[in-house]
């Protein structure tokens, strides 16, 4: 009898003792094929950058996404080569995500929202071969295309009736492309280790960094997304990412959408308060995704208008700290439950939530509200661990804090093309964010490295009193930062963007803030504003804050 | 810059174009891990073989899995050595699921139904270390164990206290080789390839096959099984597997319920009605996995007890078709939805499957239960097709029939020490049932090749016209098998059980197919019996009635 038995030591991946299964590749084609098998009518519904509704099945998608396959192949791409987009979520902008991953070539999402600088940096970077554009970024290219080298050619994502005049070479139009090519394509197989898609952070430091993406990573995060510990799609679930495609992927939407069979509304660049509602309404949108900002956009909205009664069940809030206030709004106002999430683009990017389940709903509602200001528990396939400076782990103990490490199958080992490895010791991601982990596995963030607030050798949370400030009925928003301080090094300065119509001084809310934090702890300074700047994905943008107040407190003569 | 993208071709494993993500590996201890933390208080109920009911946590689940690890490795059971167990469905065979293949060893799962020639033969093949067998198993091993060169010992699943008198050489007690261990165990990482666990197949025909999976192939297994695809297990389920741990590890149920949080219940040997319902009962079952001929017996009880109102939301079945009268009856009399199931030993074994969507459940009723007597979809993962004699895809029409072969990441590519490669043609596996696919993907079983009868040339589907006098009210169970007929080869002989205290004749049988399958289709003959005999798991033993009602014609004088 023939023995396949040699070398039992299963770390030896040369003779180990392999099982006997098939070696089938998990591809991220695999997703959309499924989608259209199993679901073919349900429908993708997009607000086009042409101002229209569009609406299409995923048999329909699925036919596009063949034709695009074979065009891209005409143009010349091959397994290997990066496509750019630089474009709004759309059901076109859906194709590109599978077609170019598809034929084994490498989807690089560009966001238009970076400084034309970091544009330019990544695409050359990523050695970009094509540009696929919406319609209000082909400027952007225009101004760039000399420093470019790389890119043989810019496809603008429209038909020929609205193409724009541009001084781009080598222009060429999106449904010219797709007009006269089969709709079938024969996807090929390859490893599933491949690069798939491509992401730069938007390097608030430095220059942005690129996350690679592999087919296996995004299958595993798509199927971690469909599931009940994190986002928990189904055929009844009509889903709303207010995220864009151009960051961190929609959160995985476009990859999990079809594995759901849910259907998809894709908000094109319709991302203030009317156009938001319109389709929530119009499409009777039950789970919708956005950074806190989107559902603060939303609730403001709602509340100009007077409407109380939505379609919605869930938002699904990540990218930034969950609010209590925002929380408790959600809950009581709309009956919409506020399900946090974390993760950034080095983790593809869902990594924890706080699904509702019966036994949390079971909960009486304050507990529950609080638990819904965490991050939630790790999904499976997510380690994740606390660490202090030295590399000790800290304590599960709710209050112990230390930067947050995670690793899992679709969590970056390296930015793409570099050699800096500083954040990823000892095969984690240190992720710089500082948090705590409770004995049940429950994760907050407490602060970012990079904007805790160091005040006499001690470290203040920035996270922890916006929180509570968010919670005067006054306050619509407001962010913590350190500026500089004579002897104390930092202290916290309190800026404040009020609700419509109403007013409140300083020492209104530094009385709110008595007794719940540390007396340490209270702002030096509260400074109202009319609004709070922002980055492309919504968030707060605290560096620009801090640049712009550092040297408040001693202009200000508040430094006593 | 230093450039990584040297050969850009991603088919190419050396020199392929890879994304940058880590390698976590996808390990069967890792599903625990999840649910003890994740669901630390959630439940484990057994039915022992010592009598008593038996209750613990996921958590305690956890630490006894550690100790059991911390035995073996003193055992000296290696990565890559086999261990095989004899035993029920109890938490002490969920230890042995999760601490053997933990620990790098192959959980083998041996059916103690199987003869007892091949019992050894197996154990043999196998190469097994040591086996650990339950209190009612212990005489099998006993009559063998001369011929097991391989075993080093025997590990009885008990405590002191009921430790029994055996003759096995180097018996030990389970409860004292856990005792003194430390409930911490560092669980190795390697490749997610290796082998994992070891089923044999009945063998019908020939020496029992192998089938050797690998932790790769059983978490991704877990994954589909727990998605609405599947089986849709969540924190509220209460799962009652009434299939068995030694055969096709009881759908993956060890595997899938820590991963979903469910509660599992384990019904040990009570496979009776009675003692199925005392569980179903008590623990508040409200989804169970079995062969049709489990429900059945459920059914039987149940109506023997007059009790029409039950836990139970879903039956899930598989391992032989859904007769429409136990969908219909399911449905009608106990509100219990019946969810059709296809797998085999060779694909892990979950493959297909019809989950109550809310638009499968807004169909017609009949539509609907129609639908239920398919196998329902293909999960995602799994690649599915019908082919012909030749090799050729046979459309999905819903009436085409040709061979089922199936591919996808946890699908058998081979038998286990065995060079045949007959079975799994062109990278598939070549099922040896005979389905139809229709256009919307569903999938049904006509028949097995084995079983399929072949009168004049043509084929006669005995599954078709089982289902149909499976509605007759008189009928309680009923199998067709092919018969040998000088003129015709083959002819159908119609074996039918009665309901208690029901009467029918040949005649009224045949009256009532009249007209609902083609003339030639009509039985030869039918034949009332008081049983049908079964296999271990459960499933009508048609070589067998085949074998003994073979000359039923000739000597009945019924070939005219
Ligand atoms: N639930 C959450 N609570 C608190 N902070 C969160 C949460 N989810 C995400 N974040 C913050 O968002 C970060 C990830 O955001 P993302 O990757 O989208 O870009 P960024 O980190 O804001 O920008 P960049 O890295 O490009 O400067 C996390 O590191 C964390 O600081
Ligand atoms: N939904 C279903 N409809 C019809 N038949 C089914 C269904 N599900 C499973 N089966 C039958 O069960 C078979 C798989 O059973 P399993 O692997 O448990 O052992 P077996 O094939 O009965 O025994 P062995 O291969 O050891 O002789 C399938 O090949 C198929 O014939
Ligand atoms: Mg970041
Ligand atoms: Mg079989």
């Amino acid at each position: 009898m023939q023995s396949v038995v040699e070398d039992k030591s299963p770390t030896d991946s040369q003779g180990q003792f392999a099982g006997n299964m098939m070696t089938t590749q998990m591809l991220v084609i695999d997703l959309l094929d499924f989608g259209r098998k199993t679901f073919p009518q349900q429908e993708i519904v997009s607000r086009r950058l042409e101002g229209d509704i569009h609406r299409y099945t995923y048999a329909d998608c699925w036919c596009r996404t063949g034709q695009l396959a074979h065009a891209l192949t005409e143009l010349g791409v091959q397994a290997g080569d990066c496509v750019a987009t630089l474009a709004w979520n759309t059901y076109r902008h859906m194709e590109l995500y599978y077609a170019v991953s598809g034929i084994g070539a490498v989807l690089h999402t560009v966001n238009p929202r970076l400084f034309s600088e970091q544009i330019e940096y990544i695409i050359n970077h990523a050695e970009d071969r094509y540009v696929f554009v919406d319609l209000g970024f082909v400027d952007i290219l225009e101004a760039i295309q000399d420093q470019l080298p790389t890119v043989r050619g810019y496809v603008i994502l429209t038909d020929s009736a609205t193409m724009p005049k541009t001084s781009l070479a080598n222009a060429l139009c999106y449904e010219e492309l797709l007009q006269q090519q089969p709709d079938t394509f024969t996807w090929p197989r390859f490893d599933e280790n491949s690069a798939a898609s491509l992401c730069y952070t938007s390097g608030t430091t430095g220059h942005p960094k690129g996350v690679l993406y592999s087919h296996r990573a995004l299958v595993l995060h798509a199927q971690a997304t469909v599931s009940r510990a994190l986002l928990d799609l189904q055929s009844d679930t009509v889903l709303l990412p207010m995220v864009a495609m151009y960051h961190a992927s929609a959160w995985g939407a476009p990859y999990a959408a079809p594995l759901a069979g849910s259907k998809l509304v894709l908000p094109g660049k319709g991302m203030d308060g009317a156009s938001m509602w319109e389709l929530i309404k119009s499409e009777q949108v039950n789970v919708g995704l956005g950074v806190p900002t989107i559902w603060l956009t939303l609730h403001n909205y709602l509340t100009e208008q007077e409407i109380t009664v939505t379609p919605l069940e869930r938002v699904c809030v990540g990218g930034a700290a969950s609010p209590i206030g925002m929380v408790r709004t959600y809950a009581e106002r709309y009956n919409v439950y506020w399900q946090p999430i974390w993760g950034m683009t080095e983790t593809a990017p869902l990594a924890t939530s706080l699904p509702p389940t019966s036994a949390l709903l079971a909960l009486p509602k304050e507990q529950r509200y609080e638990l819904q200001t965490t991050a939630g528990r790790a999904a499976f396939g997510v380690e994740m661990d606390i660490f202090d400076a030295d590399d000790q782990p800290v304590a599960h103990d709710g209050t112990s804090s230390g930067e947050l490490r995670v690793r899992g199958p679709w969590i970056c080992s390296q930015y793409y093309k570099n050699d800096d490895l500083s954040s990823f010791p000892n095969g984690w991601l240190a992720t710089g964010d500082i948090a705590v982990i409770d004995p049940q596995g429950y994760m907050r963030v407490v602060d970012r490295k990079k904007d805790v607030i160091k005040s006499g050798g001690e470290w203040i949370s920035s996270l922890e009193i916006e929180n509570i400030v968010s919670l005067h009925e006054a306050v619509n928003e407001c962010a913590v930062v350190g500026v500089k301080h004579p002897k104390w090094d930092e202290r916290p300065l309190l800026l404040v963007v009020l609700n419509k119509g109403m007013q409140a001084d300083q020492a209104t809310i530094l009385e709110y803030l008595h007794g719940k934090i540390a007396k340490w702890w209270l702002p030096d300074a509260v400074e109202f504003v009319a609004e709070l700047p922002k980055t492309g994905t919504g968030k707060v943008r605290k560096n620009d804050l801090r640049d712009q107040y550092f040297h408040y407190l001693s202009t200000q003569g508040k430094t006593s």
